[in-house]
């Protein structure tokens, strides 16, 4: 790999940080553990030092130093990521966000925050609500990620369906290259169709082609009301047709489209011990939120709809939340299902999109796959679950299969199966997680060879001397 | 420029893509004037040979052809642009995308609309509606204008306020590179976050880059009812309050936001012959359509948000239409203007982006600037008019200057000057007509050297012979 071609971090590269007045932290005083570690402890690291830039001219020095004498530096926001992106796995230098948390400037008018990277996504929502806007992304989390992540990920999360992508959402970012050149591109125009919109490589580019410094993004004016509806149901298409007939019924006002099926709402139960929202079993479960600006006539829309499922028998079982605490209860139990699942036992996790005739045959051809190789199906098989939930109207699903333990057969028998199944479908091998650490050699699988070969001369344009973030997303030629 | 380098097309080409059985027109028998002639006569070419490609690999073997023998080609949609863009100035190829023109897939349940380039904006819309959906793009050349060159331009149009930007609702493309590549990227996924976005390039590239053959993109949920309000006012400042309450008030319904000024309202109804929407005369116009999923609904918040209008004293007047016709009748007068103000005399338009705090200005600074330069104010000056109008919630101004005659020292008067300005005060020069064949040498004035660079090391990367739209957009280095 090229990254290794890269040189450690001397005590002279140290000499010249603390000359440059950078703070930093590094392995021969004390580095705090959890910049090596991921929120998961799935990935490890083993960076020697972690530099905390207070200003964008900052990163510019030290990426200048850096590019020169071939360093390697990893960008860390939050490091809540959950595919190692943000893991520096090869002793490269941790270049941490956390000092550049400023609010540059909101504008009331067109609706539009200009913040540094290092603003926790949560802080930033707390901040536009108070000016009558939220974020137009929003994912669990909110708590620990920051806003420069966010980019560098192109994350989806729960108000995707209503507000679309970072591709987007983003207006303008501020980017040091890896040669410490500062690329302003830090409009804050909605409209602006002159030459080539460039900074859209970096949003999902999961910083290897440079780093984000500020972003400059559209806000979503703040919704005055909101409310939940559950829905049992027996078979997978009828979640097709009820999100066909909320798009008719509730129209401008759907917030959240979201599915699980029967094992997933088990699992919850059992192993997180929440409540589920209606019972008995059923086969499927659909939430979906509604949020606008009249309660009054959002209640109306949502009573329209669920008479049409009712008339049409889509669901067996239908229930309306419009306290505050309980459409709560509801999200908590639906944000538990990851958490649930990793309770029950070893969970290999996949974040797919697909088409919607595709959906469910991921799950059963997935059960049926690991059946014939003996890993699934039986009383004590290897695998003991294999479960599908997901954000329907995005087309971004969540399947999990739940070993006794790990090791063994069972991830060499998903992996590359289960990419090659998702990318020969018309689905995407990384729906919102980014590709990581893992999965840049997965991506042949959905991607055309053209489309990653200009992915690498991309890489190559920008980042010559790969000294960005080696080995993930999308490395060298 | 590098445009010269590249070879005139000679009899061997013409017999080469004759041998490849693609139809068709040159300048020994017959080529329609109107493939080297912009639609406003403004800007006309001297191509010599237009070919019609049928198929995507047709287009491949075209640009590989041209490639190796270094002939430069122009890409042409409708050819309803009007920055020049689509126009052979230096007698290149114009490869037309006319006949591919067919729809390959509509997902009913995701809502995407996969089809060729060469598909006409309106019949798109037209054939979507049948599905329960409308194209998230509309302007006024939907009869004219494809969706390959809505794509190519980063079209805005009228329904951004609410939909957004082609960034965002283009989820895949289908790009033959300049060697005669096919680049796949026809993904048809809401989310996918698997490695840089390259699609993203060729939005907004203006056929520079390579040709657009296919677009998938995501469509809107079609909207049942709609009605608009329109406000005369007598201070540009509220026009922004009128704005932020329409976001609180009309929430998630306003589908557009339109302003104009007094001198825009007596041109239309001086030479266009229209009625005014309301009268008397005001200082300002504001336009507010609302689309909705509830008719009553929908109507009960323009009467609240009206109430609160009133109450804040912000409209010297307001009128509602809910009527079809006098809808679309108010939806004319507003179109009509740009045609209105050629009719008055000779048009300098410009499309800029600017943030709120400086759009009046921009219209004061004109006048002041025109002036001073004994060019603008006195009875007989050679500008009779200077006036704004545009898309508020875009951010989006029109600004027109209409002299006597063309020539004379008006142009000079006004560029760079003016692109200066805009660039000084956080504005774009090309909101959402492109930069075309013109305004690419004054992107210096709203884009970073840096960013410029970075263009041109894009163009340089994709196109490094320079035979796509040589001149136009972005050139190379």
């Amino acid at each position: 790999m090229t990254h290794t071609a890269n040189n450690p971090v001397s005590s002279n590269d140290i000499a010249f940080f603390a000359d440059a007045g950078i703070e930093m932290m590094h392995a021969e005083t004390k580095l705090d553990a959890r910049y090596n570690m991921d929120m998961f402890d799935k990935y490890s690291g083993d960076s020697q030092v972690v530099l905390f830039p207070k200003t964008t001219k900052q990163v510019s020095e030290i990426l200048a130093y850096c590019n020169e004498h071939r360093i390697s530096v990893v960008t860390q926001g939050g490091n809540s990521g959950v595919a190692g992106g943000a893991i520096a796995h090869h002793g490269e230098i941790i270049l941490s966000l956390r000092d550049m948390n400023k609010v540059r400037e909101l504008d009331p008018v067109a609706g539009v925050l200009v913040a540094d990277s290092g603003c926790v996504l949560e802080d930033l929502d707390n901040y536009v609500q108070e000016h009558g806007f939220i974020m137009p992304v929003d994912l669990g989390g909110r708590k620990r990620c920051m806003i420069g992540g966010n980019v560098s990920t192109s994350a989806g999360g729960l108000r995707y369906l209503r507000y679309g992508s970072m591709h987007g959402n983003v207006l303008g970012l501020e980017v040091v290259l890896p040669d410490g050149r500062i690329l302003d591109a830090l409009f804050s125009l909605k409209k602006d169709a002159s030459g080539y919109d460039v900074k859209q490589l970096f949003i999902g580019a999961e910083g290897t082609l440079g780093v984000v410094t500020a972003v400059s993004i559209s806000l979503a004016p703040k919704p005055s009301s909101a409310q939940i509806a559950v829905l049992g149901l027996n078979e997978f298409t009828k979640i097709h047709r009820a999100f066909v007939l909320a798009r008719q019924h509730l129209g401008e006002i759907v917030s959240a489209f979201e599915f699980w099926e029967k094992r997933c709402n088990e699992i919850v139960v059992e192993y997180e011990k929440y409540t589920s929202p209606i019972g008995p079993a059923h086969e499927f479960y659909v939430m979906i939120e509604t949020r606008g600006s009249c309660k009054k006539h959002d209640a109306e829309k949502m009573d329209w709809f669920l008479e049409k499922v009712q008339a049409e028998q889509i669901a067996d079982e239908v229930k309306v939340f419009r306290d505050q605490e309980e459409m709560e209860a509801v999200w908590l139990f639906r944000s538990q299902m990851a958490s649930a699942h990793t309770k029950s036992g070893c969970m290999y996790v996949y974040d797919f999109s697909l088409p919607p005739k595709h959906q469910y045959d991921l799950l059963l051809a997935t059960k049926k796959h690991m059946e014939s190789l003996g890993l699934f199906g039986a009383k004590d098989s290897p695998v003991k679950d294999i479960t599908l939930f997901g954000h329907v109207g995005d087309q971004n699903l969540h399947l999990q299969a739940v070993a006794r333990e790990f090791g063994g057969d069972v991830e060499a028998a998903l992996e590359p199966w289960i990419y090659q199944w998702v990318g020969s479908h018309g689905g995407s091998v990384a729906a919102e997680h980014g590709l990581g650490a893992h999965k840049g050699k997965f991506l042949q699988y959905s991607k055309s060879h053209v489309v990653v070969d200009t992915m690498k001369q991309i890489k190559n344009l920008l980042d010559p001397r790969g000294i960005m973030n080696p080995g993930k997303c999308v490395d060298r030629a």
